[in-house]
């Protein structure tokens, strides 16, 4: 993807508060792009079953179906 | 998770750009928790890849054998 939705920011942060002492910039890069790329698939999901339900808006209700425990 | 690291907006967007029309405030701020959490699961396992190779800095090549395919 050339175009990042999410800032690598956070990454960073997440990173940290778990115990990380530095986070290279390259490493918080590369992990806003897995995440990118895990939200990308998961909003394919989500689409799927909101138009399953009749629906172009996509609800909460669609995201609990999709990342509900199996 | 009570203090949120990522912003819900980008989820409405990556939502929208995949074919959502509307996506509801709740439906992108539910996006961002699950994929918050993700963040923060992944994040142990990055550090604990790190601590094996003697680091506490995080480098690419953590997130790289993390993520690796598998």
């Amino acid at each position: 993807m050339i175009e990042h939705k999410i800032s690598s920011a956070p990454f960073s942060r997440i990173l940290r508060n778990n115990g990380a002492e530095r986070v290279s910039d390259s490493a918080a890069k590369a992990m806003r792009d897995t995440i990118e790329e895990t939200a990308e698939n998961l909003s394919k999901e989500i689409i799927a079953v909101a138009r399953h339900a009749g629906r172009k808006t996509i609800k909460k209700e669609d995201i609990e179906l999709v990342t509900r425990p199996r």
